[in-house]
């Protein structure tokens, strides 16, 4: 390979992942020459801001791949499910962050602090970026992994409104405009439901109220956005037999996903060590110190890169066992900042070769 | 004993809970001869009704136990703590809902579902109701344990404001106010905190946010409201062995606190007999059809009685647990309705004698 800066597509530049990524590579180290933005028809034509230049958004077409080296993906599914091969066979490393790829065999589902070397082993051409609830917790977990090898995870999720798009985040700011300029709304049974407008992705009233769900229904009761904390956890970690739990909840937060982890290892692991490992690891931050008032909240932690950990505790019945209070900004660490550091993994490549 | 009414007195009866165990009184059978309000002496004088009549509240004072049978205690640890020895004194079973006396080893912690034979057993002439939280999932953990045998709670809480009383409440509202009419809040780092005026009993705002955190600083990093859930728990199945784990979180609803619980048996469950067996069981409603939508949400919830249970899963690695999500009125059956409920079997040794 030439040592040359490779050039960038970005898939979904109008979506609300995608007006974050552009902040994101404005604000990053420029490892990228050309950076090209691309979009569904309707949005071709707008012209969007990155790295302080005016670039012209273009329509989704097999040639806007030709001589792009990444290709990074920010749409539904099934766009990326179309698309990100083409991108492949024009030559271009698709980074992938539907939901198409993630359980492919043949596409690694990566997390750079805890599982870079896996971005070279693409025999399709496409890497695949987690659901922003497993890059929640993964990178601090993966830390812990390390060191005292995870055994199971239960986990509770308090999910933003964003990460159901923007249409998520247009509908509860409805709602809390209506919720909050009528002190009689939520404490009366059934009241925001008759309030409320328009419910938009979700399945009951946000404002005033916490939503068991996410994703659409699979066997058993289990949600998709479920199932995906246990499969891709299981495949960051390599760990095919790792025992998870969990349930997936939305609260009426515009952006950051909280978790509540209640992780058990191998070896027996103090809050004193924990909060150690973690403050000292990649990507993560500890905030945990209750008797100041000191633990991450989706308010404090919104706009910012790392995974933010507090509510240390060592399980009262078990040494092996963990309790855990995360936070992370869902539309950054959650979805593109992560794209955008498996696509700077890629870059090197070009650079460095 | 005499084949007479009972006579019953309220103390605390203007606060949050007190003014939800009149509307309950106002509308249950009605087991009680007199009911006599009483209140700090900031508040005696006020007019409230109860069925249907209006009653002047009394100033707390040794005299006013004088002649009652059944003297219901919803106000502070301390004014528990000096008060309801004194009404057990002048002859009254004291009902309390502080925390004064829950692990007490000679007051009863009673949940009738679940022991209501605990409550003879009260040397001391108090029986305690346990906390809003362990009363959001005890009614439906202990009918599966009944059956199964609860061996582990992992439990996770998304908690309304009014846990937190009528300051929490007017907080959330005036948050809610100030947040439902800027649509610049929200998704901005640290904005609610500057926007916010008052904090009131939170430690963050509350507003568009979740909070990691209830009550105060206990040993090892441990709230006293996540020890309550385990310490509570242990108690009311009286099984001291229990191992709980509780995180406890408060979010931006008014009334009704949710639970995630992970709980594992002796003995395999599936979801279909969970669902059958919670079906049946009293005090429990299961809403559970995610197909339909269907599941409980806080929204629905506030005003009604009963648990409610939905999300019902056998976890996929140990057909020993369940996976559910639990709903429950934190003032009424969490406060208000259990305390009421405990004081009525009291009140059946006086007509059944």
């Amino acid at each position: 390979m030439s040592n040359r800066l490779p050039t960038l597509a970005i898939v979904g530049a109008t979506g609300a992942v995608g007006t974050v990524m552009l902040d994101i590579l404005s604000k990053r180290e420029n490892v990228w020459g050309e950076i090209r933005l691309i979009a569904s028809p309707r949005s071709a034509g707008k012209v969007l801001r990155v790295r302080g230049e005016d670039v012209v958004v273009q329509a989704l077409a097999p040639e806007v791949f030709d001589g792009v080296d990444v290709a990074m993906f920010d749409v539904p599914d099934e766009v990326s499910k179309e698309w990100a091969p083409i991108a492949a066979a024009r030559g271009a490393v698709a980074v992938d962050n539907s939901g198409a790829f993630r359980l492919d065999p043949d596409v690694p589902l990566v997390v750079p602090e805890v599982n870079a070397d896996q971005v070279r082993n693409r025999p399709r051409g496409i890497i695949s970026n987690p659901n922003c609830t497993t890059l929640s917790m993964i990178v601090a977990i993966g830390a812990l992994h390390r060191t005292y090898g995870v055994k199971e995870l239960v986990v509770s999720s308090y999910q933003a409104a964003s990460g159901a798009g923007q249409e998520g985040i247009d509908v509860l700011r409805d709602q809390m405009a209506k919720a909050g300029g009528d002190r009689s709304l939520g404490d009366t049974q059934g009241d925001m439901r008759e309030a409320v407008d328009e419910l938009g992705p979700f399945p009951a009233p946000l404002a005033y109220n916490v939503v068991p769900w996410a994703g659409s229904l699979k066997d058993d009761g289990w949600s998709s956005e479920e199932l995906k904390v246990r499969n891709e956890s299981r495949k960051i970690l390599g760990l095919e037999d790792l025992r998870v739990s969990a349930t997936c909840v939305r609260v009426p937060v515009i952006t950051t996903h909280s978790l509540v982890v209640h992780a058990t290892f191998d070896r027996e692991v103090t809050a004193d060590a924990a909060r150690e490992l973690l403050g000292g690891a990649e990507g993560v931050e500890v905030l945990d110190d209750p008797a100041k008032g000191e633990f991450p909240t989706p308010n404090d932690v919104v706009g910012t890169d790392p995974t933010w950990v507090g509510r240390i505790r060592q399980s009262l019945d078990d040494p092996k066992s963990l309790d855990l209070f995360l936070c992370g900004d869902n539309l950054r660490k959650g979805a593109a900042l992560n794209t955008a550091q498996i696509a700077e993994v890629v870059a090197k490549e070009f650079t460095q070769a």
